[in-house]
């Protein structure tokens, strides 16, 4: 199954400004395409940290989603961050240049042109017909920081990421954490295919704990369930 | 000021399964508190990941605020991350042991015990009088997941974290990001002590650019107002 790990560029969202919109619409959007997202990051504009954090999840992650620091003023460093990453330089790409000549004529000004930065060998992604393209470096894909930007651009391109989605079930107890956790660990040990979550939930009257199954063998997740169904203590189907 | 990362540690995040209640709580806690977020980490349950993030934050920040993986269950591995990270081992520290057996009574169970299994040299934190104290290894506040939990325990010793608020002044230009960010860039080579970020809000209509000042030095603050509103093209104060 593909992997990803996003990075949230923006020091707005780390001092609380804006709010973070991207991250749970990537987190759900990433879910229904059963691609397997395994870390997000939310880091200051400076270059190292973006260069760091780039570098990492490439390395690790089949795919890397940057949001944020592609506009033309002081803050947007993104590009300049990926390309530190690779230890590549960046270039004015002829294609990204021209597009900016035609949408702004005499407003594309050196500020504006800094968008069309890229780092050398980058692709431009076309999916969709757009009339501006995704700029991805590697298996890094920069998008924009501006909600309604990321998911239109994300939602042209999401094909190429897309997995088996997981099936779920939940179970529920009202019993506490600790009375039911060996009968977890020894369904964790008995059905290795599938992911068992275990979450209390304090605020709730009566008091209950969720469990979670996770699989993407639906054969594994039903077994299990019915396992500890029929031997964990008070473990029923969750409402 | 002091300087904070925050480790959230939950597949269940990751994963969509449950929203992060505590990110968007704590950015907004520690703008209040004068204390400077300076990385968010969403990371899975699982040793490695836990242990290096800690490591790495704690280098790095006066503070490191771990959420979740502290129960009783399997996915619960928190201690054991935090642990590794300083290279110090696991042991079950006798005042917490002493807590649980009184509490639970017959229930403390070997899993259960699993809550008492803190990294060597960790402190306990009664702030508040509670009943259970905060466990920290050296600069690692270890707070629960339950995010009705890490409020109530988070406020108790949150005067520990406290620093000067930043002051932030909001300007606007109805002008693109392209045609301001001379000026702008200008403006943060004359007033190094304000920081400077330039958002663009594609959805409103009509468009602006919303640039927001922040500082501890409300004299640069509204000096750099003052020179910003007098010289960018169209500037005005935010609604």
């Amino acid at each position: 199954m593909p992997t990803a790990g996003v990075v949230i560029i923006g020091n707005e969202i780390l001092s609380g400004k804006f709010a973070d919109e991207n991250t749970p619409w990537l987190v759900n959007r990433l879910r229904a395409l059963g691609c397997d997202l395994l870390r997000v990051a939310v880091i200051p504009d400076t270059l190292d940290d973006i260069a760091l954090e780039v570098a990492v999840q490439s390395a690790r992650f089949d795919w890397v989603f940057t949001t944020g620091g592609v506009g033309p003023t002081h803050d947007d460093l993104t590009f300049a961050g990926v390309a530190q990453a690779f230890g590549v330089p960046l270039h004015h790409h002829p294609e990204l240049v021209a597009i900016l000549h035609r949408k702004m004529g005499s407003a594309c000004n050196e500020a504006a042109l800094r968008m069309a930065e890229v780092p050398e060998g980058s692709e431009l992604w076309w999916d969709g017909g757009v009339t501006y393209p995704l700029v991805v470096t590697r298996n890094v894909c920069i998008f924009p920081g501006v909600p309604s930007l990321l998911k239109l651009k994300f939602d042209l391109v999401a094909h190429r990421f897309a997995g088996t989605p997981m099936s779920t079930r939940r179970l529920q107890s009202h019993d506490t954490e600790s009375a039911i956790a060996h009968a977890l660990t020894t369904a964790c040990e008995l059905f290795p295919a599938v992911s068992i979550g275990s979450y209390p939930r304090l605020d709730e009257v009566p008091f209950r704990v969720i469990i979670t199954l996770e699989s993407r063998d639906e054969g594994a997740l039903n077994a299990c369930a019915r396992w500890l169904l029929g031997r964990g203590p008070g473990l029923t189907e969750a409402s």
